[in-house]
């Protein structure tokens, strides 16, 4: 993964990491299962029966994990209308890179106490989509295993934070520090 | 695939036709595996060397076909901001379920005129997301060879006005009629 983010990644103002070409509008489908592999066996003795994610880019990347662990995904949908009915479950996110709020929306019907649930997304930040997703899990009483992400930067904290808080966090990279012509990764 | 709507699916007014326990909100993989498989069979005689799909339930058949045939996917990005670059193409589209309008955008990146495409989505309806696709796969000069889908909705005429157009067109299950209490397929 970092040798992936090296050689085509781009990094742009804001502290955006666009990593279009493999991850996020062109997906390379070998090394998604490649990565689906890897999240698989670091969760290899936990008794995951569901895996969430969050529409767009976690969708293929959860998919990949769910082949190698034989369990369903269920992508959580944003939702930008408000109307939120009873039939769901839902938590309001703050999008660092779109820079705008939507509402995390899951259905009850596919998430439940009885649920060990692996959270898989393609990037971490700050955390508040994971934050929504766990917020989700808690108010269905489903059971939370662990996130596995692809690409955490970790100057933004939001890993350690959740980390701090008891959950487990895997990430694949974890970035510590990225200007336009440098990149450095937490060993 | 018409057994899986017969047990599974939902009508719901309006000629909506729910799939959400394994198409659209949970993905049953195993079952998407068998698609993406099948798929790969409809095609294994034409030379695509891309899968282009639009987010965000397209994306998970589009991966799994491509396991089968070793290429990459590119999903459009659905942009209701207006604000499109000179860096993609794009094309505007009514969408039929969410009853609004918004822009299928594509880098230029990962679309050119090298390119012969296989177009992979969940639902044919009116056909306005596929020709929104296609009016994309010709401004980047890419050949199409065909359009495979999930669920047509025979009845709202999308597929055979694409079909009598030249279109290869070529859909799991075809929906003839639908109702609340009854739904039949076209053979």
């Amino acid at each position: 993964m970092e040798d992936k983010i090296l050689n085509e990644g781009k990094v742009l103002p804001g502290d955006i990491l666009k990593v279009d070409c493999f991850l996020n509008h062109r997906i390379d489908v070998p090394f998604l299962l490649e990565m689906g592999e890897e999240i698989a066996r670091l969760y290899k003795d936990e008794p995951v029966n569901k895996i969430l994610t969050i529409e767009t880019s976690g969708i293929p990347i959860a998919f990949a994990a769910a082949q190698y662990m034989n369990v369903p995904v269920v992508f959580v949908k944003k939702s930008k209308s408000g109307n939120i009915s009873d039939d769901v479950y839902s938590s309001r996110v703050a999008s660092f890179t779109r820079k705008n709020v939507y509402d995390a929306v899951v259905s009850k019907e596919f998430l439940n106490s009885e649920d060990k649930v692996l959270v898989i997304d393609d990037f971490l930040a700050k955390g508040n989509a994971l934050t929504g997703l766990i917020d989700i899990i808690n108010q269905a009483g489903a059971t939370l295993l662990g996130c596995a992400i692809a690409i955490e930067k970790g100057f933004q904290g939001g890993g350690d934070e959740l980390r701090a808080k008891g959950v487990r966090v895997d990430s694949l990279a974890i970035i510590e520090s990225m200007t336009e012509s440098s990149l450095s990764f937490r060993k």
